[in-house]
């Protein structure tokens, strides 16, 4: 794999709460200098920062009731519309997990319907991820929580969404998983995979892509890029929050 | 204080995003009996814990833009409307922190105007709370982060807010602090503090409550009152995240 293969398969991310303006700012530059393939940011930057991305390749991407995910449906599609009029061309929704975690796919894909239909309806060619935190998930441990998993591929699949993402990186129980990225691709036939949480250095980067990530959400963009463009070998770190 | 003075003082919250039914409706069953004065619960669950505490004297409370508050205003407006309608009678409101990092109290105060006039054209005397992630604010250190917790001070008080709120529980920053108390009650003159995240135990609770805090956000409530009833006298734990 490039550099600039790598690079396409990022979503550069700044989304801690106290990010100030040039911050910000930063993270959007580095976007468009190593061409990544989104500047993922909270709803409250998405005016600003497409307005900096326009004209460049560089996709704008934000998150929905985001990190919890235990807003009303209502209001994820709300939010989703308001974000996508604001200039986003991707939404990573994080699902409701009760839902997944009471294996109810039924409640999980209306949930998620009710979102795509306004955010399609607002822009036809929208992306949209759905952020089921699966380190939560598979927390249950064994079966249940493979399980849990399962049932989330199968809502996310049958409501029409493009991706499948592990996680918002905020949740104390972790990040990403090559475990949970195989898993997705098992369960989640014709969906793409979104790794990220706590993926920090170019070997986890590597190994969610060897799982079958086709995206990578990280904070740490520049650094891991670098890293494979100076051939670096460093062992995978723990994962972990954000 | 005696266990009903203490209980008076509590919001008995549950906030984790993989909470169950269950789960919520023991923390529902557990604010009746012990009085507490509400039970604090994300948006999702509004809906079915106000129908369950009615006619208690128990409030049904909610958190707004929880917990990053990188939400856009008009969404949180919409957001805390929206749980008022289904029956919440206090909201907790993340403020966005880089308008009081970067001391802005007019942004600020516009931001939490737009909530406050969504929320009281919804219910007249709905309780307004205004979470400003203390610990996050006070990192910044010294007079630089006593300046922040002022403006943000300032901005609650302007805004017409009945509370100013340490913490959501959720920030790797921390949760309440003595010091952050002490700071809302010098500058926050009027309002009323509440002191939340990683209060776990009584010595902790009495704490804050002699530095000056009004109200306490505790999911260990029924634990803290029971080591009171017991007259226990355990040292203060640190706080901490959820």
């Amino acid at each position: 794999m490039t550099p600039s293969d790598l690079a396409r398969r990022i979503d550069h991310t700044i989304l801690k709460p106290e990010a100030l303006p040039p911050e910000v700012h930063k993270v959007v530059t580095e976007a468009i200098e190593y061409a990544f393939a989104s500047v993922c940011v909270a709803p409250a930057w998405v005016g600003k920062v497409s307005a900096m991305l326009k004209g460049t390749p560089v996709a704008c991407c934000t998150v929905v009731g985001f990190p919890n995910g235990t807003s009303k449906p209502t209001l994820k599609a709300i939010e989703a519309s308001s974000a996508i009029k604001d200039g986003a061309t991707e939404v990573d929704v994080v699902a409701f997990l009760p839902f997944l975690i009471n294996h109810d796919v039924d409640a999980a894909k209306a949930e998620l319907m009710e979102v795509v239909r306004a955010a399609r309806a607002t822009r036809s060619d929208v992306v949209i991820k759905v952020i089921v935190e699966s380190a939560a998930l598979l927390k249950a441990g064994g079966e249940k929580g493979e399980r849990a998993l399962a049932t989330a591929c199968q809502a996310v699949r049958q409501s029409g969404c493009d991706f499948i993402k592990t996680s918002t990186g905020f949740h104390p129980a972790g990040g990403a998983s090559v475990e949970a990225v195989r898993l997705m691709k098992k369960y989640g036939e014709g969906l793409l995979v979104k790794a990220s949480g706590g993926i920090r250095d170019l070997a986890t980067a590597q190994a969610m892509i060897e799982a079958g990530a086709d995206r990578l959400g990280l904070s740490a963009s520049v650094a891991i890029v670098e890293e494979l463009k100076q051939g670096g070998t460093k062992a995978p770190q723990p994962t972990g929050g954000y």
